[in-house]
């Protein structure tokens, strides 16, 4: 059987082994059947495989890396917000904004009145520009429908994303993202009517791999995310919730509590939830888009994270309200710039650590078995993915060893 | 004479006029030789005109705008500073950065030790990542070389990429960026030779459009900016200044004394130095990508810029060491989000007030007789374009009339 992919002179950021990016300089990489099938250092290829590779590149020193992995998005969603960023930034109050038909009622609203092409139409160039950027896995949460017929629209949605791009994508469902208007009155009736409805129907027809909730004063409450993670249990699904944002409901704890895969923002995030996530493997994911669209201050206490070895992974959140972040790659440098994370951090952080906050073993690292999931990138050390702000970087891909073009 | 080109159903954001960003819509722009020759509503466009034109582009809504102006960069250097900002990021102090060979001299080195088409082909790609967002004028300074020929270098450099990519780049030489090593106890000598021999001979070369200088504690006086500006009037050439980006050395007066282009950075910038400028009509270029990469909390003086009808333009300031910034249009939604400037105020920052504070009076809106310098957008509004962060926008442009293939 001959390879199917040779990369030789390249230089890798395996992420494998904790120091140094995992880097092997002038060193090559070899997949079949969309794996990795060797690697190492040039002078220990086997002449008698590379010459009988069915595709070979000498990338000449480039840095290849795994495919980026996006582990927290809302993007699919109708329509935008940026008129109600324009008000905003002249003047507006936060009702004149709702009078004016804006905040997270208004993506509900235009995802809502969308059809599935329609929605389809206006999500597919976003993950194309975050595809553009060297993402090759991607999070995808429902949340602006809230009614079923909009949520299973916006999941549906999300896995065609993934068919059209030749990338994978993650789904969540997050019925309990915001309460629907026409449940004001209702909340309870509302989170039944997830538990016991959307879930069970939306996981039956294979569109929930895993179940987020949205836990905070203006969101809901420890109990009632409580109860959904319980029916998500039932079902066998993995768990993972926006936690600790704002202020501290003690999430992270509940998430860990139910062996979840991630706990995410964290800004208010108290010692004993750190202790919980790091007891439980629970990864903190990060959203420095979200902190920076918002200017916040109060920073997600890394160095504690890092001290209770609590794995930390980077996300975009990409969302019309609080983040339309189009680019991993600046959500890495965020993370360097506002949150003080290393370089090397930050890209474990959009690698191997975010495979693990959605659950995916296959991936994150270059190593034998892992899927062939490769960027080459016109750069040549790892450091420049993160310090070069904007900008395209990225020279070619490869997805489960499919050549994939780049936007 | 039949039109060269002409854009059908276009949502025209002129920035002719002060509000509302000069917006057009269901409008058309036709362009000959190079130049602006119809603009206005598609029920007004000439049919006979219309029929005749060479290419028609029916742009279905989409957004157009004036190709951007990017006023402020360091784009042509030799090496990066990625090391450094890994370095520092793992706790490394100034003084270890140094012993590393880290901070401005190693970009001056490394500009020293690179041939012509060596630091073409390393910066090519970053002002191919500005024209991927939309620039299709430059502004590029030297000051990385800091002795005549590689200075020389510097600006021959910034000519061949405008050549090569078929855009508008205007030079400034920069000598007062750095006190070279060399020059370290003889300071007035430095500053001679720049007013006598280089400024001379540069200028007599055709490399120079404007004479820059970097007045700060750390770079050079009032009194020597002062020299080099009386030299540069001597020639005929207009000045700018790196003025009040960390302390007030009332260098923003001193450029509006001398009927500058611009002061740039401002942070520092007095009520004194904001009435200066306003009496001159000196434009304050605001760099939000050395704000944010700093980390600085000091804001530039933006309400009372506003109030003494100083015009405001925004640039990236691309540089190694404190804005490795590649996007323009990343540089306004920093405007918007760091400087609470308006999406209207952050456009009209990279598009009219740009073209000023370069001194160009053909262009940066949408206007008869103006250079047909166009951008389609894939989206519908303005605000859209500060909004999103990151992302690939761009549909499609022309410089001067001619198509530019979007990299
Ligand atoms: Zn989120
Ligand atoms: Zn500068």
């Amino acid at each position: 059987m001959n390879w199917d992919l040779l990369l030789t002179h390249a230089s890798l950021a395996t992420f494998v082994g904790q120091a140094s990016y995992g880097q092997l300089d002038d060193a090559a990489v070899a997949c079949q059947d969309g794996r990795i099938v060797w690697i190492g250092s040039m002078r220990d290829l086997p002449a008698a495989s590379a010459s009988a590779a069915r595709v070979v590149h000498d990338v000449d020193g480039a840095l290849v890396t795994p495919g980026l992995i996006d582990c927290h998005t809302h993007l699919v969603f109708g329509g935008d917000r940026a008129q109600e960023f324009d008000l905003r930034l002249n003047g507006a109050t936060y009702e004149e904004i709702a009078r004016a038909g804006g905040g997270i009622v208004s993506s509900v609203r235009a995802t809502r009145n969308a059809s599935e092409d329609e929605l389809f139409d206006q999500s597919l160039p976003r993950a194309r520009a975050l595809l553009a950027d060297g993402v090759t896995t991607l999070e995808i949460k429902s949340g602006y429908g809230l009614e079923l017929e909009a949520e299973r629209r916006m999941l549906r949605v999300a896995r065609r994303i993934g068919q059209a791009l030749g990338i994978h994508v993650q789904t969540s469902l997050l019925g309990l993202h915001a309460l629907p208007p026409e449940y004001k009155e209702r909340r309870d009736e509302y989170v039944d009517l997830v538990c016991h409805e959307w879930l069970p129907a939306l996981a039956g027809e294979g569109l929930v791999d895993a179940v987020d909730a949205f836990c905070e004063g203006i969101g809901f409450t420890r109990t009632e995310t409580q109860r959904v993670f319980e029916h998500a249990r039932q079902l066998g699904l993995r768990v993972k919730l926006h936690a600790e944002q704002l202020s501290d409901l003690d999430g992270a704890a509940l998430v860990a509590e139910f062996g979840g895969l991630s706990a995410d923002h964290l800004e208010y995030l108290s010692s004993a939830g750190i202790q919980a996530m790091s007891r439980a493997g629970t990864v903190a994911v990060l959203l420095p888009g979200a902190f920076y669209a918002l200017r916040e201050t109060k920073l997600p206490p890394v160095t504690a994270l890092r001290a209770h070895g609590v794995p930390i992974a980077i996300a975009t959140d990409c969302n019309p309200g609080t983040s339309p972040l189009l680019s991993l790659r600046l959500a890495a440098n965020m993370a360097c710039t506002l949150f003080r994370m290393t370089p090397e951090e930050a890209l474990r952080g959009i690698t191997v650590n975010a495979a693990r906050a959605l659950g995916l073993a296959d991936r994150g690292t270059l190593a034998l078995g892992k899927r062939a999931d490769l960027v080459v990138w016109n750069v040549k050390q790892p450091a420049e993915l993160c310090y070069w702000i904007g900008g395209g970087l990225l020279r070619r891909l490869w997805v489960g060893g499919v050549a994939v073009p780049v936007p």
